[in-house]
């Protein structure tokens, strides 16, 4: 009997994080992460649902809530036979839906209210699947891979064929990775000793925490005051000495002209990268740094919105590391787009991982990547914060510095019940206080 | 006294447009032409007002008007003397707020909820000095123009000096081109006659109707049938000879490579440019697009979300034509900051105007860019489309083929309040039915 997606609710899920400055940076500087957080039920009778969400900041989440209503009658309704067996045009259906995509188009809340309902499809797909998501796909062949994806202005870089080849080449020996993976985990770094807001001594302590705890490569926050940059980047480096891996963190708080002239003094700090150094809508720009800071290298993509965004960081050599947002793309569908151009590109992706749910999310993307596209580790690593995963039924599991594979079915993103309560907004009893 | 904004409205106005398919093309195949309709009231007791409008095409307004209450409270409390005295802080505070930002930034539901904001500021303003905006404007120092600004991400392609200089250049001259505006009005083509819905017979009507009211140049919808697209373009050409000017404007239509080939048996028909020939994101497909199809020119902009978008698409000389929107942009002040990239690039601005209440703005932009800021109406026109004027309070006045310039104070904007009561969705009497 085919399963209808008879139910859709979506909660406006926040955490009060800018009380402790967890998650600061120059632009940003009191985040409440939050969830966008969408639950689909079906008439199958077995308590089987698909939860996903879409991540930002606080104020607005509401805003990306009423972005999830206006798009909940695409998919209420169908299937998900039907929409499993031709995910591309689902996808079509849900961005280029002919009123809907003037307020984007593929980009804002109606594209990150697009990635909580897509991902939510995955996760229930995969539950039905009983496997993870990032088994899920490597379970799937080159041709139904493809077929999620919608290639819809990218045929100049990429095309179907060509996308299917890149696959294929690594078909053959998918098991092999994904062995590796399940013994030794994939390769990770940590953003969380250095935000903005957080004292010296606090950095101090957390940097050597992490190093006991196995992590060897380590994202500093900088912004518009040089003198504090270059205070925070000796100070790190002195702590993680020259042997492990440092990279920094602009947050989009620089003009073009200015990057390249706050990265003078930091350079002697050996940074692998400088990351969202400007506007991260400024592909040109991002061009003309990387060319001005070698060897330092240039990575953004939390902010680009999607695979046309991403295409040109590519075309334009304007990047050294991508790292785009499971939630900012519009959910796994694009991810897959954009994992498939940056192999075309050989361009590493480190997807961007700071905010609730996103580490959940981002180990299975950079499975899909190793196992299925890219098949290297090299410069490759995915982010990791240390915060807020107690509120997920299937945490993130990471040793000596790496992600262990999820082994429960799903896209690992489901909250527990007890945390949706407390942190719903406004009337869960942690905004009530 | 000082004058307190004490109250903001938003509402929900959309007209059933896709009945008669006015307004369709390629991809928006049935557009409710609709607005997130914002009023700012004062304390002042003198019954002054402040409307604003962000457009959208029906489904999705809703997910605006969130957004601009989530915007509200940067506004509420403040005096209108402590925001025109520095409008480019007022226009950060919106546009950079620490958590809204995360949910464009700059671009999507936030941002076009921001030109609604925006827009009604200037409109209150331009109200109490009981001036039209864009004589307001023009009776601004260059010195006071560039303050209204926010420089952040262009200032590698224009600075405020270099702004200054722009402006400097045409001060003297001001009054002359104004009285030479108020006597011969701005030039203008027409959109209304090509629909992509409308049958033959109601083009060729169209067409003859318009050409005898002095219209002389015109804008046709193409699309992903190449025979259609000839077909039509043919019957224009046929209608309006050979003497008038045709532009086609495919609504992003096509992949890079597609554009190419679907302008090859287009060029025949002499279009003075193609309109939104693929993503509105791909600067660089733009630019490859134009170098494959000259001498038919490029024309974007009415998806392009920020002036960092703009700036790029002038630097990579990607356009002929920049088509900014006054919705898509953050209001007013961010079309001054395009106006100027625009003269610096010396490439004309003939902005998008089809759409309820566009052309009401899009009069203001053209008039302060020949007033102030270009000085040029050498390829110049402002769009026009001759529908749904009948809603606002002080509509465009054109005359043989040219926006006459608006003489009563604001921006042109107020809509009639029974329009608003009617139109309002869903509980207005239009939408009942």
């Amino acid at each position: 009997m085919p399963r209808q997606i008879s139910g859709l609710t979506v909660r406006d899920i926040r955490t009060p994080t800018s009380r402790t400055l967890a998650g600061s940076d120059a632009v940003h500087t009191d985040p409440d992460y939050s969830a966008t957080y969408v639950v689909l039920t079906t008439d199958a009778g077995d308590g089987l649902e698909g939860h996903g969400m879409t991540f930002t900041l606080g104020r607005g989440n509401e805003v990306c809530v009423a972005a999830v209503r206006a798009l909940q009658h695409l998919v209420l309704g169908s299937t998900l036979e039907s929409i499993t067996s031709d995910m591309g045009a689902v996808w079509q259906r849900l961005t280029h839906e002919s009123q809907l995509r003037w307020i984007g188009p593929e980009k804002g809340a109606i594209h990150l209210a697009t990635a909580a309902i897509v991902n939510a499809v995955w996760d229930l797909y995969a539950k039905v699947e009983r496997k993870p998501v990032w088994k899920l796909v490597a379970d799937m062949t080159p041709e139904q891979i493809v077929s999620c994806i919608d290639f819809r202005y990218i045929t100049d870089a990429l095309t179907r064929g060509e996308a299917l080849e890149i696959l294929r080449r690594k078909f053959s020996t998918r098991a092999e990775r994904e062995a590796q993976m399940r013994a030794e985990g994939y390769p990770a770094y940590i953003t969380s000793a250095g935000w903005m807001g957080y004292p010296d001594d606090k950095v101090r302590r957390l940097c050597r925490e992490a190093l006991a705890d196995g992590w060897r490569a380590f994202k500093i926050k900088v912004g518009r005051d040089s003198d504090a940059n270059v205070h925070r980047a000796a100070l790190v480096r002195e702590e993680i000495g020259p042997q492990n891996k440092m990279m920094m963190d602009a947050n989009q708080a620089w003009d073009v002209g200015e990057a390249i002239e706050f990265m003078r003094p930091l350079a002697r700090f050996n940074p692998l990268w400088i990351e969202e150094p400007t506007s991260p809508d400024d592909i040109l720009g991002h061009a003309k740094i990387r060319n001005a800071i070698r060897p330092v290298g240039v990575a953004t993509g939390e902010h680009a919105a999607n695979r046309v965004m991403f295409k040109q960081l590519l075309q334009a050599q304007a990047i050294d590391f991508c790292q785009f947002d499971n939630c900012r793309l519009g959910g796994l569908n694009e991810a897959l787009a954009v994992l498939l151009l940056a192999a075309k590109f050989d361009v590493p992706v480190c997807p961007h991982a700071g905010g609730i749910g996103l580490c959940e999310y981002a180990q299975h993307t950079s499975l899909i990547d190793y196992v299925c596209v890219s098949g290297k580790l090299e410069n490759r690593m995915t982010e990791f914060a240390d915060h807020l995963h107690e509120h997920f039924k299937d945490p993130v599991v990471v040793r000596n510095g790496r992600y262990m594979p999820p082994t429960a079915a799903g896209f690992s993103i489901e909250m527990k019940p007890a945390s949706l309560d407390a942190f719903e907004f406004p009337g869960g009893a942690e905004w009530k206080q």
